[in-house]
């Protein structure tokens, strides 16, 4: 099946789902928006993110070729675990959800009938809801794909064909893989965010004059849905711990280098940090920032 | 003295120098730009930024009513050790350093015809040099002055005007006061965006697919100059080395609460956090920002 012919329903409509309907929307032959907020629908209606919008997910799945959860992971897992019980099991089934080893261990357990694809768009900001749905978030971003052994040739191809149209790049990779990088990559993140305002709101009078850009950045993340935070954190457990370990020992290191005065050995480190970063500022020059803009836009 | 009769020479030309020069420049009687680099002297020239560029530091500190020090810390301090030694001593002084204390303490050893004050902008982007500068750098941001006890009214009244004219906030603080707030607030946050990318470094093939605005914010300070960062570490060692502990406190209870699946605790905490970033955000919105637009520019 091409995009093209197919009937999507996207189950969410926050800054994912909002953004995915409309980048899709035209592109595909039917575009249905669902979402348990009236307002979600209304605004969903308003902005013309999607040709139909409804609040009843029966009908969401009951009238779509390729179904696209995009609702915090572990409503993910409520949903699948209804499907083909007391909801309808869509042909094909995709999901936006931030981790995905639990996901696919649920999608592997969906009735024959369904042809189930994990996914997880690499862009997103901190401050979500539907308002903030916009049809430019995919481009330039890569978009993890998370096939099953029992995902079909037919919606790898459409999947990729689906995150292609939205200006995205796709990327397949295993489950474990895609959990173990994002708990270093951005779930950690979130915890060292968190716990650095949690230590500013403790200090609030004494600091709050001179924060400046580099501690605004650098927290940026504490700001995120803590709905959508707590269903990663639950589902990515162990592999953020993990990377705690890691991060603490590294940590530890430049701490003790800096405590003991070892000035030449931290100042190596540093440059060597300083050189990765600058290494990595350059790829992500190449690839086109949500929030920047894109050439020809 | 007005800002209007004075010559001011600014001792490095790199981002903050480099970004004063610019902005007083034609607000006061002849501004005069040193560094020892002759490309940044060559810069400022071709860039406009100062009335007159030297690579003579003796020159600069002799031919003006105000000397402002935009060199890294312990330059600042070696430069102050000279001051009416090897090298002129100005009748006015200021810094722009990063930390405080010391160079505040090296202020007062200074021989009793320079009246000195200590300054901080507390603006900054982590790529610095002379290339780097921006006459609106300041707009809009907090500027932190440290007045000692021999500091005459009439120079803290000239940093005031200093300050706003380049379209900054003065704001008098302790040295102390300074020091540890931004101990939290910058150079922790160094810290910690540098641990995290040390663990990248050591994973980059795994990691680098899936790095995402998030990342690149939560680290955007492990680019900073390695330079000006390690003199910052320094000479503000006791007050970051007990802020990370304060940090790992927190921190290992966000981790304890994650281990043990105290979800209810662990939300609360969250969303305490979360509405403190936003209470900040919406601070932070009322002051532009260095890389903004500003109103009217």
């Amino acid at each position: 099946m091409k995009l093209g012919d197919c009937r999507v329903s996207v189950i969410g409509l926050g800054l994912m789902g909002g953004s995915l309907a409309a980048a899709l929307k035209g592109h595909v032959r039917m575009m249905t928006g669902m979402d348990h907020s009236s307002q979600a629908v209304e605004r969903a209606v308003a902005q013309k993110l999607v040709d139909v919008a409804t609040l009843d997910m029966e009908q969401a799945l009951d009238s779509c070729d390729l179904a696209v959860l995009a609702v915090p992971v572990r409503s993910i897992l409520g949903i699948i675990a209804r499907l083909g019980r007391d909801l309808p099991a869509p042909d094909r089934l995709m999901d936006l959800g931030s981790t995905k080893v639990e996901v696919v261990r649920a999608m592997a357990g969906l009735p024959p009938s369904v042809d189930p694809i994990g996914g997880h768009p690499l862009c997103g900001r901190e401050i979500g809801g539907a308002g903030s749905a916009d049809g430019r978030l995919f481009r330039g971003a890569r978009f993890a794909l998370v096939p099953l052994e029992r995902t079909s040739p037919e919606l790898r191809s459409l999947a990729e064909e689906l995150i292609t149209v939205c200006g995205g790049e796709p990327l397949f990779m295993g489950a474990e893989n895609h959990d173990r990088a994002v708990a270093l990559t951005s779930h950690v993140p979130y915890l060292l965010a968190a716990a650095l305002v949690d230590r500013v709101k403790g200090r609030l009078d004494e600091v709050r004059n001179v924060l400046a850009s580099g501690f605004h950045d650098t927290s940026r993340l504490a700001a995120s849905d803590v709905t959508m935070m707590m269903d990663i954190l639950m589902t990515n457990r162990e592999f953020i711990l993990e990377e705690l370990n890691h991060l603490e020992e590294l940590s530890d290191r430049l701490r003790a280098d800096l405590e003991e005065g070892r000035e030449a050995r931290l100042r190596s480190k540093l440059d060597q940090i300083r050189r990765t970063k600058l290494s990595l500022n350059s790829r992500k020059d190449q690839v086109r920032e949500p929030d920047g803009n894109w050439p020809g836009a």
